[in-house]
């Protein structure tokens, strides 16, 4: 509903308000099962609960009731698109993922280094495994390919892991994958689904074939199989559909990947929090015109993911102790969320929603609430879909009109 | 979404966790004007509010706020199917609800026992409401209709309410009614929706001119109304859209019936909670390959529809005692709830969400929830459409990939 016909012209331009959208990746928890209390609920969160106690607390669940989302799906769904209907195929994700040069119209696909024995038959999928540092001399190997009219990028992820990017005319992403789930069978050939991908799969047996030449003596990680053809997701922006000018502050590549899908400025950073916030404070006070600050904290998820609880408590402390980085900034509208939860004792992420707090002046203040997810449950806000977060971002900014007379 | 082509690769048909779903059948109350306590805030239910002291609970709503449903859209929400759109009409609902020998290709219809005069115009719509045992005799007279190659059975209902199972090629429900609604005109001629239809209109025609022979000297029952044709609903099966192998016990024909309708295998089983509950682990000890199993509860909906309150607080005490023989089955997942609330103060269906808890290893306990209401309301799982459910219970039972990546 937010980015529908209704709504849009309902997304006021001329206002100067801002917005800090804090993304705390895996936010949401469990309890331990010895004290009973989730990693919130443990830490000692001083800045964020006493936003909380003046600001509008609640849940939001990304995908609904049960499901669990992945990191793309989880974010599409913070900005206020539709997290089931915009898919972003696995290629495109390590594209951005990658923080590679991938544009509209280009087409990413997955690459696996393997093994194949002389009749051609794949015999390791994963190539025993490489290690990253082999696969990023093996990819360096796969530049000297060419193919007439295309650009081809080749870049390494970890282990065996690798992605392509096709750039050039008359590319699309209706091709089924080589990887034939098995070992002993040969990879399977490439499918275009319609006539307009037939291309395409010319260019990809283009690449396979080079692929095999130039890796036939390089054992274990002599053949590629590919797979989740994906093209550059073409969204509209959020200045298109909110009237924003957005910027995406994150370390990890994939999810400045995200956010420029979007319409986001992504300038690179580290990773550390204290980068990011040096960012966002400099950015702040030199672009007058950026109205949308994306944030994004990953080291928490990646806690959760370890089933490290206390390194997430750890974690959240350190975030809650920079918070007023941000307060100092007197953004009209702070809020602090997360994608997902990751609780640590599932280790992994969850379809449990996640706590989120909305601070500005037309805030419903609860003294005792706090940034928890038992407290918010019982908050102002409710427990609501992700997708809605954006609205009330511009409703409180004041950069929403009323609907009808 | 829960069985959109979205969400359909995402349940995991490799665990061998197991859910019980027991649905109390009019579980959600209102408070008594005196004491100002619900049914359930009444009872003393120690086992159900541990449930919710370790489990996560909320409310859930077969049909959002406001509505009302009966028994049959009630359930299919349960069950995850979209309870607007996945009509049921109320012939293959009667069909369903009396045990009928009724299968797909089967058409159903409801009969009212009428009285005609001798111009054939309806002098009472309810043949001055004829007892059962007389509705059975007729019913076992109308067993005579003979149609070339058409399989006819009729079953009593209640008083003057029977149901007619027609069985043959190229039947169709796009058929009016009979009934005109008021006394003093003769039934109304059945109208075929479309050319596809016609074939079923003869039928019924057929069968409605040898009703009239029959029952002739029958007065005051000497004609029937026909209304509500119903194909048997064919419906994605629970295994094929969940992956699950599922059992519905139920005393009561009629939750039997919309449980095979989703594809549970449905032993037979007498109507109280100790019978249900022996086959509930008589089933659990020996299908090892069943992972879902529905149980129906059905007295407690009976003593709200009466406005017996004391009744129904007596019924769920008697009901939680027995909890703990379903919690020594140690299942991966228990879900308690309703199917709808049943006030007592109302004597009838009501739209107020269901009091509902799921226990698992991944839920949020709250120490001093309650199975009550009031206690749910400020639940973890906030106050959630009953189509979500199904979601939830696969989630907690590890049945659920991530969406995305």
């Amino acid at each position: 509903m937010i980015s529908s016909d209704y709504t849009r012209s309902l997304f006021l331009t001329d206002s100067d308000t801002r917005i800090v959208l804090l993304v705390v990746d895996g936010l949401g928890g469990l309890p331990h099962s010895e004290t009973g209390r989730s990693e919130l609920e443990t830490a000692n969160l001083p800045h964020l609960d006493a936003l909380c106690a003046r600001g509008s607390s609640g849940l939001i669940s990304p995908l609904g009731p049960g499901f669990t989302p992945g990191s793309g799906p989880a974010h599409l769904a913070l900005f206020g698109y539709d997290p089931w209907t915009t898919a972003i195929g696995r290629g495109a994700l390590s594209g951005l993922g990658l923080g590679l040069d991938f544009e509209p119209g280009d087409v990413a696909a997955r690459l696996n280094f393997c093994t194949v024995d002389g009749a051609g038959k794949v015999t390791d999928r994963r190539a025993g495994r490489i290690p990253t540092e082999l696969c990023e001399q093996l990819c360096a190997l796969l530049q000297q390919i060419s193919i007439p009219g295309i650009e081809v990028t080749v870049a390494p992820e970890m282990e065996y892991r690798a992605a392509v990017i096709f750039r050039g005319p008359g590319l699309s992403d209706g091709v089924t994958d080589s990887d034939p789930q098995v070992t002993g069978q040969a990879p399977l050939p490439l499918q275009a689904s319609s006539a307009t991908d037939e291309r395409m799969v010319e260019v990809a047996n283009e690449f396979l074939s080079q692929v095999g030449k130039i890796l036939v003596e390089q054992s274990p990680a002599n053949m590629v199989l590919i797979r989740g053809f994906g093209r550059y997701p073409e969204l509209p922006s959020m200045q298109q559909v909110y009237g924003l000018h957005p910027v995406g502050i994150a370390g990890y590549p994939m999810y400045r990947g995200i956010a420029s899908v979007v319409g986001m400025d992504t300038p690179e950073t580290d990773w550390d929090v204290d980068a990011e916030f040096d960012l966002l404070q400099q950015r702040w006070r030199t672009c007058a015109e950026e109205d949308f600050y994306y944030v994004h904290v990953k080291k928490t998820d990646s806690a959760g993911e370890d089933g490290d609880f206390d390194k997430k408590v750890h974690l959240l402390q350190e975030l809650d102790a920079r918070i007023p980085r941000i307060l100092e900034l007197e953004p009209d509208v702070l809020i602090v969320t997360g994608d997902h939860s990751t609780p640590s004792v599932m280790g992994g992420h969850s379809w449990h929603p996640v706590p989120t707090v909305i601070a500005s002046k037309a805030g419903f203040p609860m003294p005792e609430a706090q940034l928890t997810e038992r407290s918010c449950a019982a908050g102002a806000l409710g427990q609501i879909p992700s997708t809605a977060l954006m609205a009330l971002a511009l409703a409180h900014a004041q950069r929403l009109a009323k609907f009808g007379a």
